[in-house]
């Protein structure tokens, strides 16, 4: 049941105790909305308990409270509500399994599975931490610096600092107002965008393997096992590869087993949701993933199959 | 003679004929404020020629109007105002002699000469893109699409697209009133980041080339000969070195020709300014750079010799 925000600010004032969950493997606006909800209802007196069923990547611990998240263990009695942040339920892991109570759901997904009791959706919104800082303006929360600083990272990672299509100029008031909280951007990003030295020259192997097709408008880039084994992080990796002049949808397939390749997709004109979902995954337009039952090889030729439909399909449409 | 942004309109509202210049060498901000206050002027009836002394690069020719640019050739006569932009008026080349009007100068940059007639200063505000909207809200100017993507994309390249230090809730605010003009962050970023796949791979080689120093506090980075024959731009590389886990400075030396070595500089901590101006150059303290006079390898040694000892003073400030 779909519910506005002011009504899931309701809800929220009504329960006296609360859980809170972002999706498994985690992305910061995940975490950050889900902290960033975290301090702001500790301080208005609730009861809150916060989980996520995977581990937080080192990165991430820049989060104010990263260390207060749970993993699921057993059952949980007398809750009142269960808040499921930046995707469905289902895409909680077993958290859903602790807990019988109403869910209420944020989320800017429009994959959203619209499962929840209580549904706040605003695929508008560039990411979770936005529909967050309304929620809190509803709640008529008192920021402070933990609460700022948990939301403007789960805004700024969810539009790649400013700079993907999503960015809108709510997006740079929400997050100028949080700055005057003393959240220094710089801190931020340094720490994300960090890289080990061994990394970055992981990196550049990957930058070597860089495949065009399509006329150049679909490239790929390979992280195979080699390379999986060396490296901590293949984060950044698809930005490399999202920069080409020219391309149009960048794809990044990464090595997990023998059968089993992780695929991530940026593009700047197809709707690399559609070709996800088509492959089993999921995600945004111009950002989705998949993974795939199938040695490396063999699925790199898959999604460059797969893209290239969806390229020609929308030149028939045009 | 310092003035406020107040007087600063005054003087531009007195004047009916204007020549306005960013410095030589030019960035997106000193041509996109240039752009922008030039688009404002002429709507407000104002005759006004912008100049700069160097080429434009090619990425840069998204800034609407960037081919308005004239470069300076022979004296111009009957100019009431000269309007000096980003910089001090010695450094607009050639165009300080194509005219003797009174300048009127608005940078950001602390390490300004305060050599102009007037002067308006904010070493507070993250691009002189800042400077210029506020100057457009003294002059009442109805903004637009063109005036808004000249100075947003001036504003978002000096804050490295908000990520860095300088970065204020004030460079949010204005940045989103900017996007309610129809600017597109995505297509800004996208041309600005864009590399070809061989400047991509050479980059991939610069990675290889980069050296720790200082138990990896100093991080320096080499294109030689080789690689500079080879590659349109090095846009971006320092970026590459920047992010290298705990690294404080890091360092492109770039080839210019066997006696001649241009150097990079990107700051978590030191005062890379200082360092720069010890060595002939100039910049911000955590972004800044010289021109050496010396072979490549020599000038890697002298600057990374100059850094430690930057670091090393501050220590025992310490």
């Amino acid at each position: 049941m779909k519910i506005t925000i002011n009504e899931a600010a309701v809800k929220i004032n009504d329960a006296q105790s609360i859980i809170i969950a972002p999706h498994v493997n985690p992305d910061c606006d995940g975490l950050g909305s889900t902290l960033g909800l975290y301090h702001a209802l500790i301080k208005k007196g609730h009861k809150v308990r916060i989980f996520v069923d995977d581990d937080i990547p080192e990165a991430y611990h820049i989060l104010p409270g990263w260390e207060i998240f749970e993993r699921p263990v057993q059952k949980i009695d007398n809750v009142d509500l269960f808040i499921v942040l930046d995707a469905e339920p289902e895409r909680t892991g077993r958290v859903r399994e602790i807990t019988d109570a109403p869910i209420l759901n944020f989320d800017h997904h429009r994959s959203n599975t619209k499962t929840a009791d209580f549904l706040y959706l605003a695929p508008e919104r560039a990411a979770t931490g936005e529909i967050i800082y309304e929620l809190l303006t509803a709640l008529d929360v008192d920021m402070d610096h933990d609460i700022a600083m948990s939301i403007y990272t789960a805004i700024a990672t969810d539009c790649g600092f400013f700079r993907y299509s999503n960015t809108t100029a709510f997006t740079m008031y929400t997050a100028g107002k949080l700055l005057e909280y003393g959240v220094k951007p710089n801190l931020i990003s340094e720490a994300l965008e960090e890289k080990k030295y061994a990394d970055l020259k992981t990196m550049a192997d990957v930058i070597y393997s860089i495949e065009l097709h399509n006329g150049g408008a679909i490239a790929v880039a390979s992280a195979d096992k080699a390379v999986m084994e060396k490296c901590d992080s293949t984060e950044g990796f698809i930005d490399c590869v999202r920069i080409i002049k020219g391309v149009d949808v960048a794809v990044l397939v990464k090595y997990a087993d023998e059968a089993l390749t992780r695929v991530s997709m940026r593009s700047k004109k197809t709707d690399v949701a559609a070709v996800a979902e088509n492959l089993g995954g999921g995600g945004h337009i111009r950002a989705a993933g998949c993974s795939l039952n199938m040695p490396l090889d063999e699925a790199r030729k898959r999604v460059i199959a797969a893209i290239s439909e969806a390229m020609m399909e929308k030149q028939n449409v045009d």
